[in-house]
């Protein structure tokens, strides 16, 4: 059999929200044993997932860095956001089909819970049908980030909501108002928005930032005592107040 | 020093949804090194926390089973539900403290993630400021949940909902209309006002059940094709579609 008929496995593994030990077992044994590891980053950056994963890799492993095309420019209503975007995923597809042609498997490293506002989903939605795709679920981000303020986010019947700092202001003012416990992801330049949103729900005294959790220099802060701008690996937590026997 | 003046740690160790390679490489360590166990069960039943860790134990391990009382007859509203739950913790308690009084370690397993809807949340509260207190976090049966289904849950600017299956029926109809993905969980017998609720939303198409996620029996069905009854290991998901390049 010629190595053109059997393509490798690719395989999402999820590494949990920082620390190298909170990655599950798996994905402990997948990411030692690969001899090709690929990985998203931002140009010019090493990768954070990369950076998890730094202690665990063979000496001879084969990297494929994905580089995000820069869109800061390109408003994301514009329909050149999405078809650079398109692109970039298409080109990364095509990639991780060459390296698996020779029936060798490819191991994505992905923050968090591969399957959960990842990037990867885009990667898995091209691939699947084509070659062999596996996923191998993770410790999500804001999982660190609840366990990081040492107090638990919901109890009995407590609704969660997940929202993106992304939307609308008077959208965020909505759900904040309207759920027991709330996690927003996507934060950054979005924080003075969030805040605002967060008063204007009169929430301001439960809300928690927690940055880099489970990473190097995590911190857990009060909102109304946190700085004016939050790095990417930020999330916003209200914890919720259900039953308590 | 004597052995009541240093207390031991209790580790409340997140398993993850079933699979035992699906604990973290924090958690495995600490269940195998562990002489002290401790885990919830019903009566009568192995436990499944227990299960999941079934092959990592010490053979000299140490099982403090804490038997949850039976409840099934007492309404949740009723207030003798939450006195005979806290007597019931507040015994567990004094276990661990009389566990840990020699300065030896215990670790409690705990499925999935210990501070999502766990019961452990309800020995952290009475432990933490008496005795030191830890706790890992897991991969939550939901993300174990999504995986199974092969399909990502959330997507850009997807909101998700997180809601108990034992909300009033209004209430479950009114969070499934007003959410782009969503997870719900403590199923059991309310699988029939869930379903009528699903419906009622216009849902029903989109909704999947997820049963015994990353167990053994593992099962995916459309909402529509499922049983009239679910157990207890359960969660039904609705997947977003939000924003793919
Ligand atoms: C594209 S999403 C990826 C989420 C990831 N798949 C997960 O399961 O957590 C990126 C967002 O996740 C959040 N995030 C992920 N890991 C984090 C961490 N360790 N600390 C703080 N925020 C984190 C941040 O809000 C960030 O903007
Ligand atoms: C008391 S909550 C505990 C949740 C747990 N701490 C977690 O992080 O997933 C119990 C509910 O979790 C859900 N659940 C947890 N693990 C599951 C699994 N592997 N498969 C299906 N449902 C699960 C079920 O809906 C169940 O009724």
């Amino acid at each position: 059999m010629s190595g053109s008929e059997k393509y490798g496995t690719v395989h999402g593994v999820g590494l949990g929200p920082g620390a190298e030990d909170l990655m599950s077992v798996r994905a402990d044994r997948l990411v030692r044993g690969t001899r090709q590891i690929a990985y998203f980053r931002k140009k010019g950056r090493s990768g954070h997932a990369r950076r998890i994963a730094q202690g665990l890799l063979r000496a001879d492993a084969v990297e494929i860095a994905m580089e995000y095309p820069v869109t800061t420019e390109i408003p994301l209503a514009d329909p050149r956001y999405n078809a650079c975007l398109s692109d970039f995923y298409a080109e990364c597809t095509d990639r991780l089909l060459a390296a698996t042609r020779s029936g060798e498997d490819v191991v994505v490293l992905c923050e968090g819970d591969p399957f959960f506002y990842g990037s990867f989903m885009h990667l898995h939605s091209r691939l699947s049908g084509q070659i062999p795709v596996e996923v191998v679920p993770g410790i999500t981000g804001m999982a660190g980030a609840w366990n990081a303020t040492g107090v638990p986010i919901t109890w009995g019947d407590d609704v969660l909501t997940v929202a993106m700092a992304t939307l609308p202001e008077e959208e965020l003012v909505r759900r904040i108002r309207d759920t027991d416990a709330l996690v927003v992801m996507k934060i950054g330049r979005n924080l003075p928005k969030l805040r605002r949103a967060v008063a204007a729900a009169g929430r301001e005294q439960a809300a928690w930032l927690v940055e880099h959790a489970a990473m190097p220099g995590q911190s857990v802060t009060r909102l109304v005592d946190a700085q004016e701008v939050a790095p990417y690996f930020s999330i916003l937590l209200i914890h919720g107040q259900g039953r308590r026997p």
